[in-house]
């Protein structure tokens, strides 16, 4: 099977324009198939700000209003996806940006009101994606460049998040790639010294995993990514890595100076 | 030659919910193959009011300085171009949003300072673009829905008039297709007496357009659009209709309610 990367960066690459620049320099000079996730950044919390929309988080999670969708869509659909394939393609790399509305690559369920309303934030069915679309752009040598927005097919965008779109993309083309799903975040890896970036366990399974959280080693932040890996995992991705976005080519190889989940 | 139809819609369609549905509908049940070209709306002057961002315009255009381009990246680029796709997704059209950067679709060049700085505002050269990438996607089935956005290949996004757009795009697809190009607006077509919607030309050629401009019979708004036209036509693309966007259906066949320029 062909190598596939599927890459995910978040706020903390999108915020800072030097980092950014040297990312998808990196990025657009890895030679293999590849497929990018962007999450916001602030971007969309400052110009929210300026417009009079408040930010309403239950949990650390966003609460999408009507207002704030118009606003995510505009920023991560339009500002930051755009820019970034603008900057891929002075790189040579012929992106292209999209949300999961285009070419209907994402269909998504908006999130039935529980205890909390969470507003339009869009839950991906795993069984109703379709290969094809992708496919068609990565045959054709196009980088598809996704914006952490989805659709439920009655005309609505939905704002989903980015990590989930990575692992739910990652496992639809686990089908015919040899995939490395790559979480880049602003820590070396998976740390048994949370004090410590040079304690990266390169390798981790689901054992060590399960005695490192009940010895408490690990850091609570580093928990959601790690049951997100294994998940992954289980639903046929080939490999996991959670590494530091300035390690991305270090993270490319057989020898990675992250952390390395394999099926 | 298959049939293929390039059609513009401007602000007016954009800014009016209602009407806008109406027309998506409408585009969505169009059987032919086919390509929207969406302009810009009174969304992104008034959002860069609610931002202090001021409108700078000379002779009707507006001047793109840094803010703006980001502005109308956010809101041509994302607001618009995604709820545009989401509602035609969900009326069962297979719509792609794509900006000029996207799979490099419309590389461009900024604008040289002259008399006027139109600040990052791209211009199109017809020799470079390249008809693979709008092909591929046509010959999979998608509808391609363009924002009026370009980029320079350096990594800079840029502003580009909806109406270039479309006709630059109608002369690239003249070559492969037999192409319609549609500008929808305002007026039921080309008018021989301004005050009477009634009075539509519906079929003109070079010679008559001479003599009722000589006459002074055609409104001054009506004269850049013609120019277009006959231009389009001159390079390449078979024909080309001015209508209005309530009867687009009205102008899709043979007989039409618009104004119908063939080469």
């Amino acid at each position: 099977m062909e190598q596939l990367f599927v890459i995910k960066i978040g706020g903390n690459v999108i915020d800072d324009p030097a980092f950014l620049d040297r990312f998808l320099k990196e990025f657009a000079s890895i030679s293999a198939k590849k497929l990018l996730v962007h999450g916001g950044g602030k971007i969309a919390t400052r110009l929210g700000d300026q417009l009079g929309i408040e930010s309403h988080y239950v949990d650390g999670r966003r609460i999408t209003d009507e207002s704030t969708l118009d606003l995510v869509t505009m920023v991560y659909g339009g500002l930051v996806n755009k820019k970034v394939v603008a900057k891929l393609q002075a790189e040579g790399c012929n992106a292209i940006g999209l949300s999961g509305a285009d070419g209907n690559v994402i269909p998504a369920h908006k999130r039935p009101a529980g205890q909390i309303d969470y507003g339009f934030v869009g839950d991906i069915n795993q069984a109703e994606l379709r290969l094809e679309p992708l496919q068609l752009l990565l045959d054709a040598g196009w980088v598809p460049v996704m914006a952490p927005l989805t659709h439920d097919g009655s005309g609505h965008m939905l704002n989903t998040n980015a990590d989930t779109i990575a692992s739910c993309l990652a496992v639809l083309l686990s089908r015919t790639y040899r995939v490395r799903l790559m979480y880049c975040f602003e820590k070396n890896g998976v740390l048994s010294d949370i004090t410590n970036e040079r304690s990266v366990v390169h390798h981790i399974d689901q054992s060590l995993f399960d005695r490192l959280k009940a010895e408490g080693a690990l850091a609570a932040g580093i928990l959601p990514k790690l049951e997100n890996a294994f998940a992954a995992i289980g639903q046929g991705v080939q490999e996991v890595l959670i590494g530091h976005a300035r390690q991305l080519l270090a993270n490319t190889g057989d020898s990675v100076s992250g952390t390395l989940i394999q099926a």
